[in-house]
């Protein structure tokens, strides 16, 4: 599919007249705007100005609530319990993490399990706000069941992905990963140019592996079974059932733990019902957290110099390919196809923003490699 | 190979009589017996009476010291730090663990970070302690490097398993695994079985994907290069840096935060050097921890009970296999191979245990598929 350059700056300034034409307030926009920027800019395009559709389409049926505030319905000196009011997932996000980091600060260890929000962007984001300012961040999101558990046929888990990001230099540790082989983003790329998919990726309404990615996508879409394996593949032999037991950490943590909808009946009745996680640690609570750093940092760089695969010459730390893409991102603009563009304008049209004003001198259309876009 | 069974009581004595021949106390030897017992009766037989060997070794190489206790040498009300001054790792492990429940019920949450231990058995042992006093436990370890980053091809991680367990009805979820691929001890039993390993499981000297289970172990016991690959195998396409990052989550929280070893430097100059993490977190910091485990419950319930693949009836939830695993060990006795029982035999003898006493009536052969047996 065809795809377009825009310069950070100007997908900044469009999404933040949208949100605030949405009802938000500056700061609640510059908040939604940095999470769906963060994803583009650090090469996640499937959660970034690609998902723009959903908010708007979510915000549009009333499935989110523009003017809810989060409220906390539980607390204890090291945790809490977020009710989201079924409004904007990235603000409620940001809420649940901002006091998880507070109560780390103050006891060292802060966990925040949230209800009733909805999609929140990349958990990674998250995470990176703990990791911004000297602690270890867990960001984790349950999601709409499109993931089978290992010997089902029905998708009864989200992609429910797990982000930890911890202080290091030349650049932090920054890991953030669906709990299944791929998110349905990937089965997309791979439908638009016409490739089978690996057999590990995805079943069939019986359960079985299947390489069609437009049947399982299809399948995904009219709930009429299959769905995204686990981490892992299809079977025990390969590692199926750890990748549905970090699936099963995700649920605990953002679910079962705040009393909210497990994925399986996520977005049901136009009800998102999303749950989150959030925890930040002081490394000090472990001792000095220079010398944790350091310790660190030399980890990684020793990862980063051990003997390569022949064929490969370099071995990334986590974080390392967010930074390759941020540099190229600010530089070149990020990737935007043809059909997001098109979505982006129906939502401007819809908000009453003129897309030209921002997008009206467009039209160069770039190669795109879905190969080169792994993280999710 | 030829396996005979045990019975779990005279398994549980013979092992109580060696360790408290080898120096421990009675207490000391009843721990380590039901840290190793609890692999063989869960299924795990890599890690019970398996390894016993290793520690037979271990202390008579003096790589494991009798005489080391635990030392706490940082600590507030949220988290500890472990010197296991190179004692037994089950011990210090118990001694973490138990310290880490003590915060959690002082303070809702307790981390705890050891270095300078030793192979500690299976970490779902030490998540199982938490549990089985009503909260959720996490046990993690890291260990010799013998594990690959993706578009590596010398081994820098251990398998470095990570072990969740949380209260629930009929039986506790109970997550136990390693965050590569599998174990070494897969490759052995494929290797002895003359069967070749799946692609995504080890890689030669170069990196690249081999299925020659013999290969890839003779490397690993020479340090030729090569070893397992992270879960999700050997490529980005199928996760390979998702259980990449797992296996570096471990090591953040055993190694990087205890200022430990990392797997890189394990087992060097018959030094351990093994680096743990346990947690222990309170549901009640969450609401009321009855309404938390229901919840839970119906989760997994419906997870049980969701559609099974063509050709599967059963849809498991982490630690329903163990819990078949147990009725079966008790009811029938733990497998054992010949080549563990002349291991026994020597550690005996070494001892001054008269083997017969517990083991003269036995001679057995038993068929095993190495495929029934897929936790690690």
């Amino acid at each position: 599919m065809a795809h377009v350059k825009i310069k950070v700056a100007t997908m900044d300034a469009f999404c933040m007249e949208v949100f605030q034409k949405f009802g938000f307030t500056e700061g609640e926009a510059r908040i939604i705007t940095d999470v769906l920027l963060l994803s583009d800019i650090y090469g996640i395009e499937s959660h970034g100005a690609q998902r723009l559709v959903r908010y708007h389409k979510g915000i549009q049926s009333g499935m989110i609530k523009v003017e809810a505030k989060p409220e906390v319905v539980f607390e204890t000196p090291v945790s809490a319990v977020i009710d989201g009011h079924e409004g904007m997932g990235q603000l409620i996000g940001h809420f649940g993490m901002e006091l998880a980091i507070k109560k780390a600060k103050e006891s060292g260890i802060g966990i925040v399990t949230v209800r009733e929000s909805n999609h929140f962007g990349i958990a990674g984001y998250y995470a990176k706000m703990a990791c911004d300012q000297g602690l270890i961040g867990f960001g984790s999101t349950n999601s709409e069941a499109i993931v089978v558990p290992t010997f089902g046929r029905k998708a009864m888990l989200g992609t429910n992905p797990i982000a930890i990001s911890m202080p290091a230099d030349p650049y932090p540790f920054f890991f953030d990963a669906s709990t299944s082989v791929v998110t349905r983003g990937k089965f997309e790329m791979y439908n638009k140019a016409g490739k089978p998919v690996p057999d590990c990726w995805g079943a069939d309404e019986n359960g079985q592996a299947c390489t069609n990615a437009g049947h399982v996508l299809a399948n995904i879409k009219a709930k009429a079974g299959g769905g995204i394996f686990p981490l892992g593949g299809a079977e025990e032999l390969t590692g199926s059932h750890k990748g549905y037991g970090y699936a099963m950490i995700s649920e605990i943590f953002t679910a079962i733990l705040s009393l909210g909808m497990t994925s399986n009946y996520n977005l049901m009745n136009n009800h998102g019902g999303t749950c989150h996680a959030f925890a930040a640690i002081d490394p000090a609570i472990f001792g000095d957290p220079q010398a944790i750093r350091e310790h660190f940092n030399n980890f990684l760089q020793e990862l980063r110099d051990s003997p390569k695969r022949e064929g490969h010459d370099r071995i990334y730390t986590h974080g390392e390919k967010e930074v390759l893409a941020t540099a190229d991102r600010m530089a070149n603009g990020i990737d935007v196809d043809v059909k997001t563009l098109e979505e982006m304008q129906d939502c401007a049209n819809y908000v009453g923003v003129d897309f030209d004003k921002y997008f009206g001198d467009l039209g160069v259309e770039i190669n795109f490699n879905p190969d080169e876009h792994t993280q999710y």
